[in-house]
């Protein structure tokens, strides 16, 4: 179980996340890379800090929408979202290049992923977009119960698939997250977040909203890197993963 | 002697030049990387042009003001410049992979480039970025009587470099650009410009504003695709290269 | 019946339409306000040949999405909504001072306008931004079987509404436009789109897609400032309307 | 002596400054308008917030260049440098009608405002901008021994200038500022900073980098309102201006 966390979401002067405190605790870097957040010098720090932590580096691509931060939903055709993909994880490739390491994963950002899960047809247009970068990308993806589905289009695609839990959203007793609007849908306490981290990788299990213990299928784990408790939650979540590879 | 000519300068729904027209008549495509000009469906479908069209493709980066074009200059540091050239050029890469094909050479647009003949230290920063990208990649720069200065700095930074003529440009009696400020200094007939094309390949010379003979040596001469001449243009220099290819 | 047109819808070098030409033969100038087209010189000389023509200045607020042209629906909240409008017709209206002049009505552009027709909320939300600019702006929507229920959200707000026609998009039989995803909802011919601005002037009628005649309750009807027939259509426009002041 | 501070200079989801706890300890709120920092809904808040503590409001225009935060040169025509002026004061000036309140003065930020202070052209580019706008608001500008060259500058356009000190820069044996690559160029320590506020206020003063006492003429001074010692320079700067008042 890797944990992957956002970083590189500062914009010019404007600061975001403790980044270089988290990065020696996690495995995955999903950097963002100037539509949503961040700028080319901000992505040259980010890609080099990751580098000198040994931490893996993940394209985090989202829509162009600096005031927004990428999380508003917008209507973009295909052509065009495959067109903002090959721009944006191009454009990380290269900081990539001059610390001698290579992009090894593709995360969508904000509304950009919460818009593939819900969409079959524009998941579809994402997994070609991988395929047209390289099929060597795993795309990361929501764990949910429908894992098969997505990883058969995978398949039909040629990439592969990451799937991903999340340490701060309540599960229903499907398995799906609770929707924002419902009370209890963000875990907001310290402590449930790092229970929660725990459970997924001690146990690989979350505990839903109603308090069933469902299983769930998730190659990583998605922390926060800004907030007051990141740092606490980042040196957690790789404790406990110490802890299991003692097991 | 190879004709360059910028493309890919259309965004969004505004199109600018005729790059499908005056594409089959060029050497080398400048496509603009989404900061002066362009955006990423725009530069999917311009590397897909130039790689219909066997033309080589080349990075033109600019400073990021889609308002001035690019033109007005910005007082913008060592760091942030080479992180921007970084940018740049990756996110082109990404669609010359799409196409199976690569960046052939970089060359800055607008102020930025006028800003690099003028400054020493800017120009040894912009080698330097090209150095990082990829020592493969010339530089793109301006012929002038002090080409052995240039030469001498990319030999320091182990890149090559590309000089480069201009069609529509006065040139003064010691071989530099006459000032815009001054007048005469654009050609704006299409005689003049066919004039200067076909002198510049035929005789590797330019006639002053004096009207002086000056030899010139330059490996690419840059034509403008917009404009109600371009298409006229670049077939007369395709012409010019034919006959002397004869000869 | 006022003829109103899309203006000022280019940006920094790009130019779109032919503003100058079209203004003398319309009545009310859609003026964009720099977030989905336009910038802050393009404004000033929209504004100073509407003034010039004697054209009523109208504030044409988007999304902030140059590369879809304000195309691309966005999901915004209701607070961002507001103040989107609030800062795009203030700057406006600051041009408007200059030339001695004021805003006169305020019209969504592209997809603001279309999700306004189909968002109740939003349409209040959008509603209330123009009663606290100026309860003296009113706002242009479209005129549909549904002008009844629009009129009364009007009143409830304190503002006024303008109705629009379309001259460039079928009807369906009920009155509604036909979706542009079914063959024949945009009129691609002069004569079509010159016959429809000619039945609404003079009759106050549309034919519809089934070649049934409705009643159109319009107060103004919208052409288009770019395309090959702009001009021909607001001459065309112009003419009946002079006709119609005749009888 | 008005103790002016900028203002709203966070950006979409990243925040800059303690704007709430250092707006009830200031005079004049100098509100960034959207082009280097601000976006519409920040504008909202930090006008409502000025108002709710009788706050003056001034417009703080800069130049189009949020990654560089405004502070980076630019060459920009006077064209051009007018329309960003009405532009950005415009979209300010609304939401200030919204709270039934108006612009109070116009500061220039950043870049723009250095430049303005080396360059007459641009200096009287932006009186007669400001001149345009409305001869009500004063134009801030730097305190110097020169402030009479620029009273007349603005005599001659019939705008009225306030004079400004800085609390945190220090000044040569001329008055002039020390550049800031000088060691020593910028006061670092709360004390330092607060020394020279209350110099300012209550004397009228500055000591000169070499220890010399200089008196300067200025309207208001210029405290930061990010930074860890924001809130304790604004609250030492209010706590001066009642003893000196009492006195």
């Amino acid at each position: 179980m890797k944990i992957n966390c956002d970083m590189g979401e500062s914009f010019g002067s404007w600061v975001k996340g403790n980044d270089a405190e988290v990065m020696p605790y996690i495995d995955m870097a999903n950097i963002a890379c100037g539509f949503h957040a961040s700028d080319p010098s901000t992505m040259d720090e980010t890609v080099r800090c990751a580098v000198d932590n040994q931490v893996k580096i993940g394209a985090h691509p989202g829509y162009p929408d600096l005031i927004g931060f990428g999380r508003r939903e917008m209507n973009v055709s295909a052509q065009d979202l495959e067109a903002m993909l090959i721009y944006q994880v191009g454009a990380l490739e290269s900081f990539c290049r001059k610390y001698q390491t290579t992009v090894s994963y593709i995360k969508p950002h904000g509304a950009m992923y919460n818009q593939m899960m819900k969409d079959e047809a524009m998941l579809k247009t994402i997994m070609r977009a991988v395929a047209t970068l390289s099929p060597q990308y795993p795309l990361v993806v929501m764990a949910t119960p429908r894992n098969d589905v997505v990883r058969e289009f995978a398949e039909q695609t040629g990439i592969n698939v990451w799937f991903e839990a999340f340490s701060d959203r309540s599960y229903d007793d499907e398995g799906f997250l609770v929707p924002r609007s419902v009370q209890g849908a963000v875990h907001n306490s310290l402590e449930l977040v790092t229970d929660q981290v725990t459970q997924i990788i001690m146990e690989s299990s979350v505990t839903s909203i109603s308090g069933k213990t469902l299983k769930i299928d998730a190659d990583t784990i998605c922390i926060h890197g800004d907030g007051d408790h990141a740092l606490s939650i980042a040196k957690a979540a790789m404790q406990c993963k110490g802890l299991q590879n003692e097991n």
